[in-house]
């Protein structure tokens, strides 16, 4: 029986992130995670930058996709629904790599350092989110509320979603977590 | 003609701004903050662990008025009026100290280390005021989406005012920049 052997990056993710999870982020080098994936150093750095690199590669093409559902929504559309078209985007991409989402979730959680890098993230998705709806013509504060909003809804839905042990699909409760907001900013 | 003097805090924290100002922060030294202000060193570290305090040791005693505010509003106030009870306090506070908030928040922008740790500011001034929503019974999502919703009027809202050369109060402009949330999240 030949077992089915992912591309080495795909390889190299997985060896880091079980690595990470069982040792912690700190403790893990990047000479433990080429050999736990069966390949060398210098193959990991053509895929990765460094350690870090692992967990974050993939925040540019997230906002990349988020960027370009804001771009291409309706014109006819409210600033609001261009960013829910961003985080239903979203949404889509990571529920098909649940496994990779959650242990990553938990190795950022454990990690100072990873948390305020992950916060960085945000806020730079923030700005992203806004500078398109502006160039959809939004102006500011509307602008600047519509994607700060946008990105509580997201952190808040993909929280409940990594965490729980049997969620609905994350653009659900994406979906969801906004109807939420819509009724908290109400009064309600 | 007696000129008034501040006490030690006070000149130091106006001769660390102006000094973080002209050179930048990355520039400048205990040494030469405390010789500006006309102090020691020792004086200097009596009321700042470090350079970086200058600018983050308001933050516990923010967090402390706006989770006060949040704790003791009206037990039939919605979550989201409790959470704009703190940002009103917050507007109230801050609204005193202008001149210093607005060298303050010129010199974090220009220093991507500053402008991180202001970030981590927010997440945690956003999980305390979410604790505080279910201190009051309150559940989650609501907590955690009401609590992100005020950290976002905040910063949209403390940007305006600060920016702006002529600017309302800014407990007013918080209100509108809520007004203009709930626009937003409505589809409007």
């Amino acid at each position: 029986m030949v077992r089915w052997q992912p591309d080495s990056r795909g390889r190299l993710e997985q060896a880091a992130l079980a690595l990470y999870g069982e040792r912690g982020f700190e403790n893990t080098t990047v000479a433990e995670i080429a050999e736990r994936a069966g390949l060398t150093e210098r193959t990991f750095f053509r895929h990765f930058a460094d350690k870090r690199e692992v967990l974050f590669g993939g925040a540019g093409l997230l906002q990349g996709l988020m960027v370009s559902a804001v771009a291409g929504a309706p014109a006819t559309a409210a600033p609001i629904d261009a960013v829910m078209a961003a985080l239903t985007a979203a949404g889509n991409l990571l529920q098909q790599r649940r496994d990779f989402a959650r242990q990553r979730h938990a190795v950022i959680v454990a990690n100072a350092e990873l948390r305020e890098r992950e916060l960085i993230k945000m806020a730079t998705l923030a700005s992203a989110l806004a500078d398109a709806l502006r160039g959809r013509g939004v102006t500011d504060p509307a602008a600047s509320l519509t994607a700060e909003a946008g990105v509580a809804v997201f952190r808040v839905a993909f929280e409940r979603w990594v965490e729980a042990a049997d969620p609905s699909d994350l653009p659900s409760v994406m979906r969801s977590s906004f109807d939420e907001l819509k009724a908290v900013t109400a009064g309600e």
